[in-house]
C-alpha cells in the first residue's frame, strides 16, 4: 500500500507558529513519526508540503494510479478551494482530510470545508495526532475494501 | 483510564438501516469491538445509547470526575442540540466526537456541528472505524498531557 | 395492514389550547374516529403520543419490519429534528406527516420541515381531518404498490 | 356543493413526464375519477388546466360567490406567484393546496410555497391520490362548518 | 399628453375583496375618476387590465413612441417580474408603479419592487388616490422636462 | 387641517448637492411653493428640518393631538430609525413619508424603510414634487375619513 | 398564588460548572432562598428540573389551571425548542424566562430565544438573581391584573 | 433534425431597446439568418416569440416528440421560472439557453438562472450571435449522440 | 450607591401611546415610584430621558466614576446603536437594560440588542415593573461584590 | 489648505477607555499633536467632536466651500449612519475616514463601514497615529490634484 | 487574429476524470482539434494550461497587447478568484469564458462565476463543444467590431 | 529596522491597467519612491511581487525573525484568502494591509477582507500614497513600542 501525505500552507511552520492551537511539533518531527508507523503498518509513505494551491493539486494529481491513499491537510486552502476538490475526486484515490485544530471551535470562516466534502472522511482537533490515526484509518479502510 | 462510549439517536439501529451510508456492522459488534480495543490500552470502558436528548445530557453529566474522556457520536442531535454542547463543557472532561459518515459530503443541515465546538475534536466519515480511532486518541492525548 | 399513528408534543392538549387554530375535538375523540375508520378499513391502528423527541424515536423505530404505514405529526420537533428525520428514514416503513394547522400560513420558524423530508408526503391545515385522510392514503398508497 | 380543479403549468403533461416523480396516470383519468368521487359525493365539479398564471388567476377569481371550494395544484408557480396567492384570498373561496411530489423533499427552491399561504391547507407527496383526497377534505370541512 | 393606466393581477377585483385594505372603490369607478380628470388636465388617457403577466408586457410595450407616460401598478407580479422591468425600460416611456396599500407594512414578501426599480418613482398606501396623484405627477413632470 | 412638514438630515442642502439626483430646488423654495399649495387648500402647514434624529423624533412627538398630519422626509434615518417608526406611531396622527429619488432604484441599503412601515404610504422618486403631492394627498385622505 | 419554577437541562449542576459563567451558587441553594422568598410573599412554589425537552413539555402542561404563573429556565433548549414555546402558549399561564447569563453577549446561536416569544418576559444575565426577580415581577404583575 | 428557437419577453423589441446591452440587430434579422444557417445545416427551424410565461410553456410542450432540440432564450423569466424549467425537463427535448448579454456582469438578480439548470447548457453574453452558435451546438451534441 | 436611569426615545410619551404595548403609567409616575423604592433601599437616583442618541452617549459617559450602575432602555436605539453600546463599555458602571415590552414577541428588527451586548443583563417585557425589578437587582448585585 | 477634523460619540474619552483596544493618548493630546503637524506642513486645522448623529453632519456640511479636507472618526455611527454618508457626498469635500482600532479584527457588526463608502478611503487600525497620517495624505492628494 | 486559450485546475485531466460529467477527451485531443479550427479561420492560437491561479493570472496579463481574444476554462477557480478576475480587466483583451459541464445544474458553490463577469461572454454546458465555439465567437465577435 | 512590501496579484500591471481606479504611477516607480523613504528614515526596505498565492505567503514566512515590519497589498487574494491570513499570524511580524483603491466603494466582494483581520491595521483608498503612509506607520509604531 502506497499512501501520500500532503500538507498545505503554513503547515512547514509547525511546532513555530500559535503553538498553543498548532502544538510544539515540528513538521519534521510528525513526518519521521509517520515514517516509523508506516514501516511498522508496512506502507510505503511519501511527502508533500507546499505553500501553494497549484503545487497541491499537482500532487493530488500525481496519485493518480500510483498511490492508494492520500492524507491531506489543505490548511487555509480547506474552507474555498474548488480546484482542490476537484483534484481529489479527479484523482479517484480515498482521501482523508487532517487538521491539527477544531476547525468547529474556532472563526466562522474556518467551519466549511469545500475540500473535506470531496474526501471519505475527516480527522480534526486532535493536534498532530490525528496524522497518524489518519494512516491507520486509511490502511484498515483499504483493508476492509480489498 | 475511565472511558464513556455515548451513542445518541437511531444509532441502536447500526448495521440495520441505510447501509451504503452507514455501514452492515451492528452496535453491538462494535462495542464489542471497543471492548477488546480498550482491554488491550488497559483502558475502562462503559457505553450508553439513547434515543433521548435529556438522557444523553444525563450520561454526559455522570463523567463530571468519573470519567476521563468521552467519545460521543450525538447523531441527528448533533446538528441543534446547545444543551449536549453545554452538558459536554459542564462536564470538563475531553470529548471526541465520531460521526460514521462524512457529514460535510450529505445533506446540508448536517454540515453544520454545535455540539463538536465543545469537543476537543471531531473523527468524520470513517464508518464504525471511527469509534477504535477515538479511544486510541483518547488513550493518546491522555498520555501526552498526564 | 397495521398502521401506527404518533402524535408529538403538546398534542395531548388538543381540544384544550388555542381552539382557533387547533379546533376543539380532544386526541381521544381523533383515536376514536380512528379506529373506527381504522375498522371500516380493515387496518389495524395503534397510537402513541409523547411529549419528548426521544420517545417519539423509540415509537418509529419500532414500527420496523412492525408496521405497514406510519401516520406522524411530529408538533414542535418538525422543524428541527434530525433525529425524528433519521428515525423514519431507518425504519423503512412509509409515514405520512400531518398537521392540524396550515404550517405555512404561520410564524416563520414552522414554514419548514425537516421531518416531512422524510416522509412520503404531507397534509397540512385540515384541521384533525387530516389524521382520517392520512389513513385513507396510507391505504390507498399500500393498495397501489402490493 | 360546487367545487373547481385548478390544475397549473405542466399537469396536462400528467402520466407522461418523469414518471417516477409525478406518476403514470394522466390528467384525464384524474379528472375521471374525479368526476366519480364528486357524483358519489353529491357534489358538482368542473375543471381548469392551463399552464398561464394569468388564466389561473382568472380561472380562481370566476370562483369568487360561484364555487364552495377550489382544489389547486399551482405547480412551478407555487413557488413565486404573489398573483395566485392574491387571487385566492381574493376569492373569499376555501382552497386546498395539492402537490403529486413531496416539494419538502425535492430541490430547495421548491421547498416554498407563496400560494400554500393563501390556502385552507396543503397535501402533497400522494402522487394523484392527493385530488380525490382533497376533495373529500373539501367535502367534510364544508359540512363542517355548514 | 397621451398616458396609459395598467393594473395588473386582481385590480379587476378592487373594491370586491379584502375592503380593509384596499378599500371599497371599483376599479371601474377609479378609471372613471381618472377620465374626468385626465380630461380636466388636458390628457388622453386609457385604460388596460390584466391578470396576465405576458399582456401587462405587451401593454406596456405598445406604449413605446404611442404615450407620454405609464401609471402602473403590477399587483403581485410587482415583487417578482424581471419582464415587467425589462419591458418598461424597453418602452422608453417614464412610467409610475402605483399601490394601494402600503407595501412596507405588509408581509415581508412584499416589500420589494423588482418593476418599481425601473419606474421614475413609486406612490404607495394611498389607496385608489394614489391613481389620481400619480396623473398629476405624470403630468408635471413632464410640463417639467418639457 | 393643520400638517407639520419635517425634513431629515441633508436636506437643508436640497438643490446644492447630487443635483442630477436630488434636482436644483431648494428646500426654502420647495416650503415656499408648499406654503402657497397649503393657503390654495386651506391648511396650515409649518416646518421643521433637522440634521438630528432626536430633534425629528421631537418634531414628531409635538404633532400628537396638535397637527392631523405629518409629511416627512427622514433622508438617511429612513433605513435604520426604529425611533422614528415609534414616534410616528406614538404620534397617532397619520404620517405620508416622501422621498425625492427613487429609493428603489439606488444602493441597496437605501430599498428598505423602517420609518415607512409607521406612515400610511409613501411618495418615492417624484422629486421636490414628491411635497406638494403628499399635500394633496394628507388632504383627501382627511377629508375621506371626516 | 401557585407558581412552578422549572429549570432545564444542565441547571442541576449550577455553580459547578462555568463559575465565572453560572456563578457558584448551587440550584438547591437557589430554590431554598426562593422558598424563603415565597414563604414571605405568600406564594406556594414548587421546582421541576430536567434535561429532557419532553419532560420540560410536560411540566409545564401540568402548570395549566393548577398554577398562577411559571418561571422557567429552558437552558440549552431555549434557542431551538418550538416544543417549549407551544407548551407555554398552551398552559395559559404566564410565564417569565431566567437566564443566569446574558444571552446576548455570548456566542450568536444564544442570542435568540424561540421559548421567550412565548414567555410574557425575559430576565437575563442577573446571575441567580434573576430567579427571585422573576417571583416578585410574577407577582407583582399578577397583582396588577387581579 | 427539427429545432425550436423560443424567445420570451421583450425580445420582439430586440435592435430598439438598450441597443448598448443588446445590439441592433431586430429579430427578425436575427431569425433570418438563422434561417439560413439552418438550410445550410440541413435543419428544419421555426420560431416562436411570446411576452408570455404561459405561452412559452406551451411552445416548450410542443417540442416533446416533435423536435430535436430547443434554443430558447427566456428573457426576463430566466431568473424565476419554474414552470419554464419544468416544462423543459417534461418536454425531453435537449435545450440551450441563450442571454444576449452577460447574465452575470449585470444587477444581481440577474445572476441566477432557474430555467438554465434543466437545459443543457447555456451561452451567454455573446450578443444575437448567442443564436447562430446555439444552433451550431445543438446540430454538433445531436451528431455526436446520434 | 448612586444609580442613573435613562431613557431613550419615545419613552417621554409612556402612558400615553399604544397603552395595549406600554400600559398606561406615565414616566413620571414611573419615576416617582423609583424615587420611593430607591429611598427605601438607600440609593441615590436620578433620570435622563431623550429623545437623541447623543445626548444619551453623553448622559452615560457622565456616569463614569459618578455612578455606581446605570438602568437604561435606550428604546428605538437598541436594535442599532454602536454608539450606545461604546459608551457603556467606556463608562465602566454595571448597567441593566429594561424594556417595557418584551422585544422577543415583536416584530423582528426588534429582536437583536446591540446595546444589551455592553450591560450585564436585560429585563425584558415586565412592563414599567421592569424598571424597579432592575435597581432592585442593581442594589444586590452591587452588594454581592462589594 | 483648510482641514476639518471630525470625531464622532465616546472619542471624547480617548485614552481613558478600553487602552488595550483605543490606547492611553488623550484626543486633547492628540489635537495638540496634530495642531503642531499642521503648522509644519502649513494647514490650518480645526476639530469638532460631538456624541450626536446630527451634529456631526452639521459639521461635515459646514465645511462645504469652507475646508479642502475632512477628517473623520465617525466611531458607532460608522456602520449605519447613511446620514453621515449622505453628508459627506453633499459637502463635496474630500474625507479620509480614520478609525483608531481595526474594525476588521473586532465584532463582526464593525466590519462594514456605511461611512467609508462615502469617503476618498479609510485608515484602520493605527492607533492614534492614524490622524496625522490621514493628515499627511490629505496634503498628499491634495498636492497632486492641485 | 491571436487567441490564447487558457484552462485552469483539473483540466489537464478531461477525459480522464468523472466522464459522465465532462466526456472522454482528453486536452491534448481538444487542443488539436482547436488547433486546426484555428488554421481554418486563419487564427494564430497557443495555449495554456496550469493548476496554479498565479499562472493563469500571469498566461492573462501576458496576453495584454499581444493577444486579440482569451478562451478560458478556470475551472475550480472560476467561483472564487477575484485575482484572475482582476487579470483579465487588466489585460483588456475580450475574454469568453468556457465550462465544459453546466455550472447551473451542479452543486450550489459552482452556480457563481466571478471571473465570468469580467468576460464577454460564457458558453456552459456544451462539452469540450465549448471551445470552438468560443473560438467560432471569438472570431465573429472582433470581425464585427474591427 | 528592516520592512518586507509585499504585493500580490496585478499589482505588476499598477499605472497600467484601469488608471482611472489605480491611477498612473508604476509599481517600478512606487518602489523607488519607497527606497527613497526608507533610506530618509533610516530603514532597510526590500520588495517581493508576485501573482500566487503561495509564493505571497512564502515571501510572507520568510520575514519571521527576518523583518521588522510587513507591508501588503494581497490584491485579489484579500477577501478570501485564509492561507495568508495564518501566514501573517504565523510569522509574528506585525503587518499593514494596503490597497490602492477603497475597498468599501466598490463591488460588494470586495468590502471583506480575509488577509486584513490578521493585520495591526489597513490603509485603502489612498492610490499609492498608501503604501508610504505605510512605512511611516510602521516605523512610528515601531518606534513606540521600542
Amino acid at each position: 500500500m502506497r499512501v501520500r501525505v500532503i500538507n498545505g500552507p503554513n503547515l512547514n511552520l509547525l511546532g513555530q507558529r500559535e503553538s498553543q492551537i498548532y502544538g510544539v511539533e515540528s513538521l519534521a518531527a510528525v513526518e519521521e513519526r509517520m515514517r516509523d508507523l508506516a514501516a511498522e503498518l508496512g506502507v510505503e509513505v511519501d511527502f508533500v508540503q507546499s505553500n501553494s494551491e497549484g503545487a497541491l493539486v499537482d500532487a493530488i494529481q500525481e496519485c493518480r494510479g500510483q498511490r492508494d491513499a492520500i492524507i491531506i491537510n489543505p490548511g487555509g486552502y480547506t474552507h474555498t478551494s474548488v480546484a482542490i476538490h476537484d483534484a481529489i475526486r479527479a484523482a479517484e484515490v480515498p482521501a482523508i482530510e487532517v487538521h491539527v485544530s477544531n476547525i468547529h471551535a474556532r472563526e466562522g470562516f474556518r467551519a466549511t470545508t469545500i475540500t473535506g466534502a470531496a474526501c471519505v472522511g475527516i480527522i480534526s482537533g486532535m493536534g498532530v495526532l490525528g496524522y497518524p490515526l489518519a494512516l491507520r484509518a486509511a490502511v484498515e479502510l483499504a483493508g476492509r475494501e480489498g
